[in-house]
């Protein structure tokens, strides 16, 4: 669609939102009239957030989450349990963890997993960095919170033999198994199948 | 969802694309990340076009429509037929009928249409100028390209009256009728009606 605009200004802005994902010509064009009718205020304000988001934004210095200071919040809040570190593969999966509530433990982002096929090794990721923070003691569990994809077990398994020298470290994954409300015979096989092999006592489970 | 995220530049980012409309928190959540990832160049121009646009755009002081510079480039094009004006409501209907490449002549933006229930009278609205612009000479058609509403025939009405001193100009509607394609068992029965009523020669009509 080569529409043509009576404005340049107008055009490059549409231009311009149609590069976000998820957003077509038709969506962009919908923003820019509303910018259109937003307080000269509100759009500087808008635009500043986004800039300053890109600039300012850093990664901590001990568990690479994003943080607005060299040490994110989690790291550095007195209340969280030292002992656990959780690690994922990016800074979503920290916000979905942390959307729960239930965890009250520290993360580890690795930035990724190990993909021969897109060039990501182990050298790639913050691994190191994980090992570091275990030899440097006070964590009694690590939890492997990866996608359960060939790619994120190959990482359990790199990590867990990095991690095996550490006596007294316990390695955990996440539960598998059907989701809270799932009915049972919609469940794919797979799911099903290890939410067998791995029930849990009654108590437990509910 | 009140989310804890660890940056609060990232939640402010988030925060300020979640008051763009059709954009909800999910969404914001996901340019969010994508802006993270851009190259710093592209953000920049991103936010600087989203401010040049509300800072910089004009409005053509002869149509009101949307323009860089005093006169907008279809007021200002040679080649345009300047003996027809169609009459919009805003500048989306600009560039919808500029989208059909049918239409050669100059607009006239009102800027709404009257409207006593939005406290929206002929004063409101480009009304006058469009006056001025007939009685200034050269144009032999206004073509009322408004809404079939109550709103949009009331102001039809009120300007074609205001218009009826000019001798020999000829004032015109858009056609209403069937959609092309459509299907005549599922038209409404008011544009089903019109269209037979309204009814064109076979040569015309194809």
């Amino acid at each position: 669609m080569d529409q043509h605009y009576s404005s340049e200004l107008f055009e490059h802005a549409v231009d311009e939102f149609s590069k976000l994902p998820g957003i077509g010509r038709r969506s962009a064009l919908r923003l820019v009239l509303h910018v259109l009718r937003m307080d000269a205020g509100a759009v500087e304000s808008f635009a500043d957030a986004v800039v300053r988001l890109r600039r300012d934004v850093r990664y901590c210095k001990v568990c690479h989450n994003i943080s607005d200071t060299e040490v994110c919040n989690i790291c550095g809040n007195p209340l969280r349990d030292r002992t656990m570190v959780c690690v994922v593969e990016n800074i979503q999966d920290v916000m979905a963890i942390e959307a729960t509530g239930q965890y009250r433990g520290l993360y580890h982002v690795l930035g990724g997993v190990i993909s021969p096929i897109d060039g990501l090794g182990p050298s790639d990721l913050e691994i190191q960095s994980l090992v570091d923070r275990v030899a440097a003691g006070g964590v009694s569990e690590v939890i492997l919170a990866l996608s359960s994809t060939m790619e994120g077990d190959t990482t359990n398994f790199y990590i867990s033999r990095r991690l095996s020298s550490f006596d007294g470290l316990r390695l955990t994954v996440l539960a598998r198994g059907l989701s809270v409300n799932d009915e049972l015979q919609y469940t794919d096989e797979v799911t099903l199948g290890r939410s067998i092999v791995n029930r849990v006592d009654f108590s437990m489970g509910m």
